[in-house]
């Protein structure tokens, strides 16, 4: 419980600390096209993609190798997903050519914001650093590829994983 | 252990992150009287001091009040460091005039550096954020202070906390 919260909180602090906190909701609105949220986002991103390389590089000394990719996916799914966010993914799909999407319906990060519209644009800021987490965690197990989140209805969201082939 | 690594992890890349990773050694010892440095340690301690803050609250949601000041310190020195850090505060000192000083024979978040005087230099931008994490948890205790630490010998560290008193 506390591992969680201490987890929770410093990602809600780096969050707000790489958004400089005081931004308020018109410049929030009029920076979506330009570079500077583009840039805080992609540090959030940064920051998940070291924590997930390293991470899973702790989390996996012990076990064996991974069969395949679909293998691969179904461990970051479960055991990776679990002890991040306390929770599985609730659904994963594939396309079988380098397209799986993952559902989560009450991700961890966004279930402290209100349901609703209000806080939709608020919601991309707090899948940043997953998207680099799993991106990380794929790159190390040898898997390249680009990591998107997108927002349903809060607090469900899903990651789509494009393996880069080749 | 993994939720102890992601909090580690987390904590580096802010650290890292904050202190714009790039920098060069000789770009850093400049640094040391300018304000850019202190203005990076200042924003990991504000850091902690929100992680702290709500920390706290979240700990001590269930207990009971604390009987005095110092009792106040034997939490912050025994059951906040262990769910902080995995182990106790080795040594609390007080002049009973409002200073405390905690000694930690090894603290995690330099654990992992070499000890001998190398890395020492480094060692401060691994402190800020405890620094701030003990002044936000004692905030929200009713206690206001300012906390500095000292590295006498890596991975040794202590933590003094003078109580800002009227």
């Amino acid at each position: 419980m506390a591992e969680e919260a201490l987890f929770d909180l410093m990602h809600m602090e780096a969050v707000s600390y790489v958004f400089q906190g005081g931004e308020k909701l018109s410049e929030l609105s009029m920076d979506i096209f330009t570079g500077r949220k583009d840039e805080a986002v992609s540090k959030l991103e940064h920051m998940g993609f070291a924590t997930g390389y390293r991470l899973v590089e702790r989390l996996t000394r012990e076990s064996g190798r991974y069969k395949d990719e679909l293998d691969i996916m179904k461990y970051i799914c479960k055991d990776l997903w679990v002890t991040v966010y306390k929770k599985q993914i609730d659904n994963l799909r594939t396309n079988h050519q380098g397209v799986y999407v993952l559902h989560d319906n009450r991700f961890r990060f966004l279930s402290h914001m209100a349901a609703g519209k209000q806080y939709l644009e608020y919601a991309p800021r707090y899948l940043a650093f997953t998207c680099g987490l799993v991106r990380g965690c794929l790159a190390n197990l040898g898997i390249t590829c680009v990591v998107t989140a997108e927002v349903t209805q809060l607090p469900a969201c899903k990651f789509q994983i494009q393996v880069q082939r080749g």
